[in-house]
Parts: C-alpha cells; sequence; structure tokens
C-alpha cells in the first residue's frame, strides 16, 4: 500500500495520494510550491486531521529549502498561510508549531518533518493496539466519514483498530457511512478497506438510525479533528447525531485521535471554530452535476461537536479514556 | 402550477410529472399501459404515498376501459400487479380496494378514480389547514424526503401546511434534508417550494443535528408510508434518527398524512414490511455516477419506522391527534 503522505528528500517533494480522484483512480501528487501544498488542502486532495498535519509540515520544510532571501520572515508567511488553509483540524498548527520549535534552519525543518511522519506512523499503530483490545473476532463497526489509512500517514485513527485487530486474527466487518457531502465514506473507506479485505458495507448517513436499531453494529468508531478541554470533539459533520442515536441505541461510541489532536487552549466544545463549506458541495456532490434548483439555499457546515457525554470513551496512542479523563497537562 | 397526477379522460390516459427530471425539467408522462403504469411507480416516476395511491386507481380505470376479453380476471390481474409494485406505502392497496369496492364496470370506475383524485386535494387541503394552526409568520420547518404537492395530486402533506399558511399571510421558511439516497429533498422539495416562492435551504441528511443544535426550527414536519395502530409511522428511511434527535433538542415532531396512510390491520411499527432497494441507488447516485468501489455491499432499506413516542402529533384532515389516540376504528 502506498502511504498517503510521504517526504520525496531527494527531489524535495511532497507527495501525497490526490484523494479527490478515488476510488476511480490511486494517483500520486509531487508538491512544492506554496501554492499547490495550499491547494492541495484546502480542497482536500489530501485530507484527515492527522494527513494534514504531516502533510503541511513536510510541505513548509519542502518550501523552506527554496526560500531564495529573506529567510526567516518568508518562512513565517508561509506557516502562516499553510496554518490558515483550514480551521476546524487542530493538528495542522500543532505540527507547523512543533516544526517551527528551535532551529528553523532547512536542515532541521526537513529532520523534524521526517520526525513527525515517523511519530504520526508509531502514534496511529499504537492507537489500532489499544482499539483492538476493544473488538472481538466477528464484531461489526460503523463509521463516518474516513478516518482510515488516507486520513494519516498509514493505520488511520478509528480505523486503525480495525488493522490490528485483522493482524491479530480478529477479523471485524466495518458499516461505514456514505458521509455527505464529500463522500469520503463510500469513496474513501470503502475504498481502503476492500483494499485491504476487510468487508465492508457502505449505508447512506440518515440510514445509520435503522442500522443501529437492528443490533448488528456492536460500537460506533469516529475520528476527531480538535478535542476541547471538556472532552468535546469537533468531527466530520453528522458525528453529533450519529452520537446522540448510538447512545439512543445503547451501542458505545468510541472517538480514535492522538493526544495532536487535544487543544489544551480549547476550553468546550463551543470554542472550537466550525469550518463552512461552499453551496456547489451540497447541490451538486462529488461529481459536479447540479441535483438541485439553482440558487437554492444552502446550510454545509463540514465539522460539528460530539459532546463529551456521549462518548464512551477516546482511543488514543497513549490508551483509552474517558472523555473528561483525558490528560491534558501531560500534552 | 401542473398537478402531479391526473385523468385524462377524453383520450383514457394516467398523466403524471415525471420526477425522475426534476428539478432539471418538468415533462408530462401520458400512460395507458399495465407495463408503463407499473414501470412509473416503481421507477418512481410518480412517488410519495398519497400520489401512488391516486396513481394506481386511476391506472387501473384506464387499463379497465382497454380489456378486451375475460374482463373480471383481468381486471383483477391489474390490480394485483399494480398492488405489488412498492410494498411500504399502504395508500396503495388502499386506493385499488377503494376503487374495486362494489360496482367494476368500466365507467364506475373512472368515476371512482376521480373521486379519489378529487378527494385527495380536498384531504391535503385540510391537512394543510389542520397543520397551519401550529405555525407562527417567521417559523421554520425541517422536513424529510418530499411530502410536498409532488407527492400527492396537489398541496402534499407535510408541506400542505406550509401552502396555507403562505395563503394566510403566515411566511415560513424551509429547510430540506437532501433525503439521501435519491435525494427526494434536493431534487423536489427545493424544486416545488422555489416555484411556490417559498424560502427553502438544503442541507445534507448528516447536518439534521447541527441544524436542530443551532435553535433555527421551530418543528419538524414529515409524511407518513404506512401508520400503524400503535401510531408508529413508517417513512422515508432517516425519519427515525430525525425523530430521535427532534426528541433530544426538544423540537417538536409531526407527521402529516391523510387517514388513508393508516392501517388498522398493522398492530406496531414492526409489522410494516420495509422496501428494501438496489445498490446501485446508494453507490451511483441519482445521477448513476459511481462514487464507491465496485462491488462494496450495500445496505438500502427505503424506509425506517418512527415509534410513536418520539412523535407529537399527527396532522389528517380530521384534526391532529396524538399518535396513540388516532380513531383507527372511525376508518
Amino acid at each position: 500500500m502506498t502511504d498517503t503522505v510521504a517526504f520525496d528528500q531527494q527531489n524535495n517533494r511532497l507527495v501525497i495520494i490526490d484523494q479527490t480522484l478515488l476510488p476511480g483512480e490511486l494517483r500520486l501528487l509531487s508538491l512544492h510550491t506554496v501554492e499547490e501544498i495550499e491547494h492541495a488542502i484546502k480542497t482536500l486532495q489530501v485530507r484527515g486531521a492527522p494527513a494534514i498535519g504531516v502533510a503541511a509540515a513536510i510541505g513548509l520544510a519542502v518550501l523552506a529549502k527554496e526560500i531564495a532571501g529573506n529567510y526567516e520572515q518568508t518562512l513565517q508567511a508561509y506557516a502562516q498561510q499553510l496554518k490558515s488553509t483550514r480551521p476546524t483540524a487542530v493538528n495542522l498548527a500543532w505540527a507547523i508549531d512543533r516544526l517551527l520549535a528551535g532551529a528553523h534552519d532547512p536542515q532541521s525543518l526537513a529532520e523534524k518533518a521526517l520526525a513527525l511522519w515517523n511519530e504520526d506512523v508509531a502514534t496511529c499503530r499504537a492507537i489500532g493496539e489499544n482499539g483492538a483490545a476493544l473488538l472481538r473476532a466477528g464484531d461489526a463497526i460503523l463509521t463516518h466519514c474516513n478516518a482510515g489509512r488516507l486520513a494519516a500517514v498509514r493505520y488511520g485513527t478509528a480505523l486503525a483498530p480495525v488493522y490490528v485487530a485483522k493482524e491479530q486474527g480478529k477479523h471485524v466487518q466495518v458499516y461505514a457511512d456514505e458521509t455527505r457531502p464529500l463522500l469520503q465514506g463510500a469513496r474513501l473507506t470503502a475504498f481502503e478497506l476492500a483494499e485491504a479485505g476487510v468487508p465492508v458495507t457502505l449505508l447512506c448517513d440518515n440510514m445509520a438510525a435503522a442500522l443501529l436499531q437492528s443490533g448488528r453494529v456492536n460500537a460506533v468508531f469516529t475520528g476527531a479533528d480538535r478535542i476541547a478541554r471538556s472532552g468535546d470533539c469537533a468531527n466530520k459533520i453528522g458525528s453529533l447525531g450519529l452520537s446522540i442515536l448510538s447512545k439512543h441505541f445503547g451501542v458505545p461510541f468510541y472517538v480514535c485521535a492522538p493526544f495532536s489532536t487535544v487543544d489544551g487552549g480549547c476550553a468546550t466544545g463551543e470554542n472550537i471554530p466550525i469550518e463552512q463549506r461552499e453551496a456547489a458541495e451540497v447541490t451538486a456532490l462529488w461529481y459536479r452535476q447540479p441535483m438541485a434548483p439553482a440558487g437554492v439555499g444552502v446550510f454545509n457546515p463540514a465539522f460539528d461537536v460530539v459532546p463529551a457525554c456521549n462518548i464512551t470513551g477516546i482511543v488514543t496512542e497513549r490508551g483509552i479514556f474517558a472523555p473528561t479523563e483525558l490528560p491534558i497537562d501531560a500534552k
């Protein structure tokens, strides 16, 4: 399997899978200008909180090496530009801040970017090992959006436990919400699980209540884009509703995320900025075919907040915590 | 505005708006063979519980007039064929049973089909008047699927109160769930409301929780495909989840339906057959563009059941009832 994000140091390029072309085509993009990197993050060629953090860090290291003059000022401007590409996922700012802490020379940045890449692999692997302990052979989980290997360098967050369980011989099946408007579940989760040989069943988001009611799902696993000190978790739009439905039907709801997703500066979910995206995502679907009357009003928040009270546990690289008992000072 | 379903008696044709072409094109279809009529109902060229009831009744009257020999047997075979086109909406069987009660000659059937058509208009108008009393000027409602004029001859059920309120000078705005997989909200509800000058805002189904949480919605109005004696209501897939979310956020949830939707032979929601539809509706969207990997498993129930405990009231042509207090014997 190809890594979702990679650092081609020989050619000084950020290499990503273009996720806007999946599942039809697996194409790699080699990026080295700030416009290319900004475009890739904004248009979701690379997406998923851990993946955009690592991509932005590698991107900044690539850019640093090509700065002609006025190094420090240009570097800081690039950092600001990349940080502002998407507002909700805190991993983006976290990764760039980590990169810029200490030495700023291009060689140091490249080493730190590579370290972040390695750390992401190890972190997701640890999330997978911790989460796999929650699964029994034959279990079925429901997931929303894509928090699999395509949302990180490898393994992913919400799907990492499924991959690790499979390695352990515990075969688990996955129900995947298609996740409108951008269909990350249909296009990405279904793709990567099918490729990995994990049985996957696709459903429309509004079918989740009927599925949970049917008793076929043992647990819900999602990722997170930002976790507040209260344990409230911002995640892909629809996660709030899914958490309420899970609680209603008595199905455990787990958030799987690295500690880099925890924002110690954010008291509760109400302080998390929610990205509003363009209407055409809703009116024209992924393939840009119009399917609503021209000019119709559109409500299109990209994220919502799952309150801590709906979360059974947060699966991290350091273990599983009750949402209100995250060791945030230790970050 | 064109009626959704009409009886062209001069040419002995069932005339319907082809709803699969909306919102791009408003085309009328003139049908007179059993294959055409069956196809129209199965492929949702005509859909919505009241509309398919009236369409099937007119269709049967049209067919009766063209039977060459073996009248009674052929008529009964047509009736069975039309009844079995879709399993969940009880209005279909109700309308055909009404048509066949008493005299069976072609002229009697034509008169009864026309009477059913007129009754549908009057019934939906009465639902609108009863439901409009629940609305104040400036209110916003959320609706799911299409239970508007395109789901009946005119007015509709869930949207009838909005149209009547508008006539009364009480302007109401509507949030419309797009309603995957077939996008009846995006394609039909947004279309008919925009055409009628009612402000409409489209959202993906998974955004309903965030919308209800925001406090912008005063009530949820949906239609129903079958109502059990217990007050449980089968309706478009996603209605169950929406009812749980509405209750969670303290937003009243009203079901608007004629008494022809009440199935006195059905004790509870568990007795209502749920139509399972083909996978391609989920994997290929409305416009038949593939957006999921080939061969992925699919969960695609067309309906779910809203339990009576989640329903604030059922708005009918005879008034508004608590779901457990429907006067079913009076049917």
